[in-house]
């Protein structure tokens, strides 16, 4: 018998994950640290589950602590924002094994190095495998207290095991569960191929008055994205595969993703993402407060600034971005972002990075 | 019997004050750089003003042949936008005389320094006064190729002469046709009184995608301004109030000037401009590329940025935006700009500089 399914967080993606894994005969395990938000789980004994899959998804146990989670479970599904990927670290790290498998769904940029780094500064002496999935599998809402719809599952996601050499264990793991996952060379390719990055601030950012004035009543990327909007979004984009590329990463353009993921031609960004069906009829946020600007800009912009400008690189687009969004929001995202320094590698060479998103901290 | 009035420039604003002064009774030359511009007037030798003041404002003059504009005239009044100042000023230099009194309607940021360091590279060797408004006494729009409206004339309008001894001949020729014009005390005040600096590009850039997805049919400071957008407001008026104060000026605060142009009332930046009467059914202008980023961003931010620059303070707000707004035209502002440098005024302190603005650059 497979060991239990540990998911960690029961927001929009960890009930998603949990019912959606329980339909398919996993023993799920989930866990919130809030209890209030999974009463309702804890009551029914489960999740309602509508869209992709359809039916009750049995949990084994609902729970708030991490303890009782962890201790028969193999698989560990990281489903919290990425701004939660060290309180989760912190909250692990007593109770992880070497044998335990942590993927951040998704890690956004670093996610997989921050976990480690937290675990040891918490003297874990356990070495699990940790890894980051470029994306979330599905695209999935929350339908109620104990309900959940999956609208899509994604064909495939990159993820990428620190250390790299046991990711044959991690690839067996997730494809009791899942075949679109695939494994990804190192964890600087999920996290530079993160265009949520990209997308996610800039268009909030340039449609900020209209998010706040329609409470997000317009379409976020064919309304939200103009000829304007798109040449921000090219500079940012540049810019990321630049830091990717001082770092030893190829990582695919957002206009080359667009024709990859979607099929969306176009002679330019602009023209692509207007040709993306896959975007028609997604709603902008009904606020500027919204995960799109709270985790992507620390998450995945502050790093990606951070690590360009440590190797001789002005991202000043991502920066004024960065800037920007924490005028809007007066609050200092630099300071809650992840950077080389945060992370433990300032000092170190691209090379040296390259070591330790593939092995971790021990190579250096 | 007064001499002529030169207007020079024949869009939105020289068009109006050339028919209002008409109206007046001022013997007007109105002079514009493209023929085609200003055939229909030249056919019906003047304008038809409606609005504030209604009638054909018959003109003496209208041509296209700036020594011709300036041979009588005494008081020229340049309603140009602020990036054609330098164009204008190399245009005038042959022709101008020590009893000229040139205004610039408005300056923007540094508009008579700019002025004044062209004549002195065209080797002019005439010292007319060089003056700058900080905003255009109308709100005013052409309604046809020979038409135009005043909406509303101004109460008060700052206007400080360089140099600042010759203000009460300024304000002489100026009171001839205005009472609302009153003198600054130099063109530092009118350079960072310039609320439109603030305002008008952070409002344009954060609303971007909606400008070129509707056109401009929304209300550009009711609907364009929410709470994140005013907080970069305030952020960007902070550090307009910090370089004034570098170079030892004192100006209001947007939320001040709100007050006290408008009684718009708030406890916040954000309740205030809700307030104000003077702002509703201001439309968006059609298209981001428009004088609200053209003009304002390289006329008003980067001279403000580069002042703040040089003398230690690093204006974050600002520089995103200029950043920013350069991305989304594929252009540099920064070099398209005015800067301390290219006033000639780099390696002077904040006090030489205060002399300059006051004086001239006689005086260095």
């Amino acid at each position: 018998m497979t060991p239990p399914v540990a998911v960690v967080g029961a927001g929009h993606a960890g009930r998603a994950l949990a019912g959606h894994l329980a339909l398919l005969g996993a023993e799920v395990v989930l866990w919130n640290r809030t209890p209030a938000n999974i009463a309702e789980i804890v009551e029914r004994g489960g999740i309602e589950m509508e869209g992709e899959a359809v039916g009750f998804g049995k949990l084994a146990l609902v729970t708030s602590d991490i303890k009782e989670a962890l201790a028969e479970a193999q698989l560990v599904m990281v489903c919290v924002p990425a701004f939660g990927h060290r309180d989760v670290a912190r909250l692990c790290a007593p109770y992880l094994r070497d044998d335990h498998v942590v993927v951040l769904n998704p890690g956004r940029t670093f996610g997989a190095l921050e976990f480690i780094h937290e675990l040891r500064a918490q003297q874990c002496i356990a070495r699990p495998v940790v890894a980051e999935a470029a994306t979330f599998i599905f695209a999935s809402r929350s339908t109620g207290p104990a309900q959940s719809r999956v609208m899509r599952i994604k064909h495939a996601v990159p993820v990428a095991a620190i250390p790299v050499d046991r990711t044959p264990e991690m690839m067996e793991q997730l494809n009791a569960w899942y075949h679109q996952f695939t494994p990804a060379e190192s964890t600087l390719d999920t996290s530079f191929g993160n265009v949520g990055a990209v997308v996610h601030p800039v268009i909030t950012l340039l449609n900020a008055a209209r998010i706040e004035s329609t409470h997000g009543r317009f379409d976020f990327y064919l309304d939200g994205v103009s000829p304007s909007v798109a040449h921000v979004l090219e500079a940012v984009d540049r810019e990321r595969l630049a830091v990717a590329q001082l770092l030893g990463v190829q990582v695919r353009s957002l206009q080359d993703w667009l024709l990859s993921a979607y099929r969306a031609e176009g002679g330019d960004l602009y023209e692509a993402i207007l040709a993306n069906e896959g975007y028609r009829g997604i709603q902008a946020p009904p606020t500027t407060h919204n995960r799109y600007m709270l985790e992507d800009v620390p998450m995945s912009m502050v790093p990606m600034a951070s690590a360009g400008r440590s190797f001789g690189l002005t991202p000043r687009a991502i920066e004024a971005v960065i800037d920007l969004a924490g005028l809007m929001h007066t609050t200092n995202y630099w300071s809650r972002g992840r950077t080389l320094a945060t992370l433990g590698l300032e000092g170190l060479s691209p090379a040296e990075i390259e070591q330790v998103a593939m092995y971790g901290y021990d190579v250096v």
